[in-house]
C-alpha cells in the first residue's frame, strides 16, 4: 500500500468510490445522505503543515469535514475570567436560564467530561446556525448586508460542529445520550429560535453566558487531567490538524484549544448583545471571523 | 482627504464610528441591528488585486459584506445548456413546480431584468441556508460529519446574497416589490423547509431546475444588453471586487459572472439529488466549494 501522501488518486475522489462499496447506514430514514463512515477518517496521520497550496484540488487531504484553509491556531492568551454583569431583565433572564440549564447538566454528567463535551457540543452548535439564518433572512427581506455578522455566526456553528467531531474521537456517546441529544436539539432549537425572534439581544447574551459556563467545564476537565483522574492520551489526528497542534500534542492541548474557542464565542456574543443594547449597527470586527482578540466592552469611540 | 488605501485607521474600525453618528434606521423593530448604511459602501473604488495578505487586519478593505478571500473568478466556461431529464414522480414534481413559478415571474417582471434579479435573488438565497441548516442539525443528531456538504450549501446561500447586493447597486426595488419579497420569503421558506424535511432529493432537484431557469433569464438579460434595450453601464465596484473583474468591466460582464454562478449551483444541486437517488454518501467534490467544474452525472466509478 502506498502511503497516504503518495496515493495515485486524490481522496476527494477515491473516498467516493470507497464509500459506495460499504453497506449503507440508516436506510430507514428519508434523509439518507451523510458520510457513510460516520466517523473521522482512520487513515494514517498526515499533518496540515504538509498541505500544498490550497488551490491544488489533487492533494489527498484526508478530512471530509474541513479543509486546510479552515484550520487555525487557537488564541490561548484569551481572558478566561471575563464576565458580563447582567443588567436589566433581558440579561438576567439569559443569566438565570443558563444557570438553570447548568444544574441539569452537572447532575447528569457529573465528572464524565468527555461525554459531557460530546453531548453538549451538539447543543452548542445550534445558536450560531439559528442566528446566522435569521439574520440572513432578515437581510434578504430588507435588501441589506449584515456587516459580516452572518458569516461570523455561521463560522461559530461550524466551529462547534468541529468540536463535536473532535470529542467523538475521544468519547463515544452511549445509547441514552444519543436519545437525549435528539430531545435536547428539538427543545433547544425551538426555544432558541423563538427567543431570537422575540429578542436577538437576549439570545446573544444567553450564548455569552452559556460560553462562560463552557469555560468552567473545560477548566474542570483540565484539572482532572492534571490530577491524573483522566488519562492524558495523545491528541486525536483530527484535533492536531484542525488546530495546527504539535504532532505530539495530547488531550490537555485539545481541551486548551477548545476552551480558547469557547472564550472567543463568549466575547463575540456578548459584544453583539452589547451593540444591540446600545442600538448600534457596527459591522463585525475582523477578529471575530479570525479567532482573534474581541473585547465585548470596546466598541465605537 | 487621503485616498482610501492610505487612510490612517482601518475601515473595520472607522466604519463603526461613522455609523454611530448617523440617524438610526428602523428603530420600530425589535430586530434592530443591520448595517446602518443598508447599502454597499459608496467610498471610492479600491480594486481587490491591491489587497494585502489577508492576514493583515489593518488593511482598509471597504466592504463589510465580504472579504478579499471570499472573492473569485467565475468559471465562464461552464456548460449553459446542461439539463437533467426528469425521471420519476420526485423529479417531475420539482420540474413542474419550477415551470409553474416561472409563469408568475414572467408575468410580473416581463423584461425588467434588473428588478427581476433584485427580487428573485432574495428567494434564491433561501434553499442553501435551509439545506445547510437541516444537514447541520442532522449531523449533530447523528454525531456525524456531512462530507463537506453543509459548507457547500451555506456558501451557495452567501453567494446568492452577494448577487442581491450586486443587483441592489444596479436596480432599486419598488415599494410593491419590497412588500412582495416579504410575502415570497414567508411562502417559499415554509414550502422549501417542508419539502426538505419530506424529501431532500426533491428539494435539491427543484433548486437544480430553478437554476436552469435562472440561466435562461440571465441569458435574456444579456440579449437585451446586446440589443441596446438595456444600457451597458459600468459594472458597480462591488461586482468588480467580488468577481475580480477588470476595473473597466461593464454590466454585461456582471451578468455573465452571475449566470456562471447559477450554472454552478445547478450542477451542485443536481449532483446532490442524483447522489441521494442512487443512495450514495459521497462527500462534496472539492470543485463544489471552489466554483469549479461539477458534472452532476459523473460520480463514483
Ligand atoms: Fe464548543
Ligand atoms: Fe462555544
Ligand atoms: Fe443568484
Ligand atoms: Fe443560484
Amino acid at each position: 500500500l502506498p502511503p497516504v501522501g503518495l496515493a495515485a488518486a486524490p481522496l476527494w475522489r477515491t473516498g467516493a468510490r470507497a464509500l459506495s462499496t460499504q453497506p449503507q447506514p440508516d436506510t430507514s430514514s428519508t434523509t439518507t445522505i451523510t458520510d457513510a463512515t460516520g466517523r473521522p477518517d482512520e487513515t494514517p496521520y498526515q499533518p496540515v503543515r504538509d498541505a500544498p497550496p490550497k488551490s491544488d484540488p489533487n492533494y489527498p487531504w484526508k478530512w471530509h469535514s474541513f479543509l486546510p484553509e479552515h484550520t487555525y491556531k487557537p488564541n490561548l492568551n484569551v481572558d478566561l475570567k471575563r464576565h458580563v454583569q447582567p443588567t436589566g431583565f433581558s440579561d438576567r433572564f439569559a443569566y438565570y436560564t443558563v444557570k438553570f440549564l447548568r444544574f441539569f447538566a452537572d447532575a447528569f454528567f457529573q465528572r464524565r467530561y468527555g461525554h459531557r463535551a460530546v453531548v453538549l457540543e451538539t447543543v452548542a452548535a445550534v445558536p450560531g446556525m439559528v442566528g446566522g439564518m435569521m439574520l440572513h433572512l432578515q437581510c434578504l427581506r430588507r435588501f441589506r448586508q449584515s456587516g459580516g455578522w452572518i458569516r461570523v455566526l455561521l463560522e461559530e456553528a461550524e466551529n462547534e460542529r468541529m468540536h463535536l467531531m473532535v470529542y467523538m474521537s475521544i468519547a463515544q456517546p452511549r445509547a441514552l445520550e444519543r436519545a437525549l441529544v435528539i430531545l435536547a436539539q428539538a427543545g433547544f432549537f425551538s426555544f432558541y429560535t423563538l427567543l431570537y425572534t422575540i429578542s436577538p439581544k437576549t439570545a446573544h447574551r444567553l450564548v455569552g453566558y452559556l460560553e462562560e459556563e463552557a469555560i468552567v467545564s473545560y477548566t474542570e476537565y483540565l484539572k482532572d487531567i492534571d490530577d491524573g483522574r483522566i488519562p492524558n492520551i495523545p491528541a486525536p489526528p483530527i484535533a492536531i490538524d484542525y488546530w495546527q497542534l504539535d504532532p505530539n500534542a495530547r488531550l490537555r492541548d485539545v481541551v486548551l484549544a477548545t476552551r480558547a474557542d469557547e472564550a472567543h464565542h463568549r466575547d463575540v456574543n456578548h459584544l453583539r448583545a452589547n451593540l444591540i443594547k446600545a442600538h448600534r449597527g457596527d459591522p463585525a470586527p475582523y477578529a471575530a471571523l479570525k479567532h482573534g482578540e474581541v473585547d465585548p466592552s470596546q466598541y465605537g469611540s
